[in-house]
């Protein structure tokens, strides 16, 4: 019987690739109309975000993007960013998120040591990757996000993502890759000792992390997913694709404030967010006149040093359930949890 | 970048395996004392658990099975049948559990087919085992499982399974497969039209199988899972090696009634149990004497036909919440669920 488990196992070999492109998949078909993001007034169901990512796939494609190219991205947390998570590895590319508090130098030597082919650039910071062009003397070419809900900034880009959207092919075959080994996402650390480290994701490794994820944090279906971890960080602790898994409803914030995301829980019903201990910092302080009552639970997943314990306290007394975990920009964000 | 890229993923596919092994490693680690199963005045930690395993899989070995070597198993759900789930794969071998209720041709047919090294049998089924042997012609080694809460059987076995654990090794090693496509499970199709057909598990099937689950069926922590289906039934949907990763409690019950069933969610706070149709069915026209209240949700995962709408109603009525899947042997189990 030896001889045939092997050769079982030799065949079962020629398997599908595990890869997060199939959430977006399977939620969009399971629940094509449930409200997938939401970004002040703009509101998109999960049909429409597949549609959208399929025609980003094919204009960067047609933009000369192809498998294993990277795509730097320098972007808010806003629903853009939240799509190319999705959008560059459909086709076929690595997603390479760039911290958005670097300064010029920084940024052109990731430009450089990624060896980016498109940027795509929120117009709040078309100074630094100008700036960064002098640096390192390339000049790649930019596509431009405009937010109406940004500070705004000068375009530097040949296109705008909304023209990415417009001449894409909203049939662009939605197809995994052939390996899930396939490099997805390339991850700069901070370089705190030196320069910046490049980390790669594979598919394999971030399939398994957001399915890991709502066995961790005991997440229900639908969860009503407050972004305020920046998605430039550890693809936001790789929850971008778990939410897709959980079907749920990522609500985009661009700046993070107390009032702000108190404002958002008692608008929309926020159940799940992810923050630094500053996040819990900044609810805890918040004034009371800006605070508004919990309809239900919140659960907040904090990462980094372990929450001072007055802060903790307070947090749970504000009506918040807070999950400390941690990890590194190498363990696709986190991977240790206080039980 | 393209070649760096590639390079990479090369590399990546040098990886840890996906098993299910894992997870009690993990769950024995981290809730060394919490109660893992419980059956009649049965207790058992996760540490006891681990224990256990490995005293098994180093008696496997020294009886001889080794690697890619099948063990077929013929047992009611009891706590030995838990345990082979994960001490015939730490062993290297392969789980073959059977239908009790087949008769002895069948038996035959599938200690023959499956190329059984050893039996591990309950002895109420002894006898099936006894003519399985004069149909087929075979002297396969037998282990016996003498459970003291069942009905009583003859013993056939050169050995009783608390000899495998007592003469076990507690520090056998805890090795995954060095191949996550290596076989895990054989486990034969009820053979409606014909001979049962083999279907064989693998390693990282099973893996993903119950990471799968807990998402589906939103799973907490620390379940209290009643095994009401029969675990020689896709290894009784996958559940044996999920409720290890959610660090469950399994509570075991060899002849399932409404009035039992009643009395351990009382007496246990049972929260999850699955099974056919014919479960839910058992419940609702348990005696109204015979029915204790719930003490909070009880989730039931059915499988198979939908049930009639009245017996679903009924049992919702009863305070219990049911989700309905379908599935497969070849499927690992229940691989599709009504939302």
């Amino acid at each position: 019987m030896r001889e045939h488990f092997e050769a079982f196992s030799r065949q079962a070999a020629n398997h599908v690739p595990l890869s997060p492109l199939s959430f977006l998949e399977r939620t969009a078909s399971v629940f094509p109309d449930r409200i997938a993001v939401i970004y002040n007034d703009r509101q998109l169901t999960w049909s429409d975000v597949q549609e959208r990512v399929r025609r980003l796939a094919s204009s960067l494609r047609s933009r000369g993007v192809g498998q294993g190219d990277t795509v730097s991205v320098l972007a808010a947390n806003t629903p853009e960013l939240f799509e190319l998570h999705y959008a560059v590895p459909l086709a076929g590319a690595v997603l390479n998120t760039i911290n958005i508090r670097l300064e010029a130098e920084t940024v052109a030597y990731i430009l450089d040591h990624s060896d980016a082919r498109l940027i795509i650039a929120d117009t709040a910071f078309s100074g630094v990757v100008s700036e960064a062009f002098t640096i390192n003397g390339k000049n790649i070419p930019v596509i431009d996000i405009d937010d109406p809900d940004g500070p705004g900034g000068q375009r530097i880009g040949e296109a705008d993502y909304s023209e990415l959207i417009e001449e894409g092919d909203p049939a662009f075959a939605w197809r995994g890759p052939e390996d899930e080994w396939q490099a997805l996402a390339l991850n700069y650390t901070s370089g705190t000792s030196g320069r910046p480290k490049g980390v790669v994701y594979h598919h394999r490794g971030a399939y398994l992390m957001a399915m890991g994820t709502p066995i961790a944090w005991e997440l229900p279906r639908h969860p009503v997913y407050l972004y305020t971890v920046p998605m430039f960080h550890c693809n936001g602790w790789c929850h971008a694709w778990t939410m897709t898994l959980m079907a749920g409803t990522i609500v985009c914030i661009r700046q993070v404030s107390g009032k702000a995301v108190f404002d958002l829980i008692g608008k929309l019903g926020i159940t799940h967010l992810g923050g630094a201990p500053i996040v819990l910092s900044m609810l805890v302080n918040t004034p009371e006149a800006d605070r508004k009552p919990l309809g239900g639970p919140v659960r907040i997943m904090t990462a980094g040093a372990p929450p001072p314990a007055a802060v903790l306290a307070a947090t749970k007394a504000l009506g918040f359930e807070v999950m400390q975990v941690y990890g590194l920009t190498e363990t696709y964000g986190h991977v240790v949890q206080c039980l």
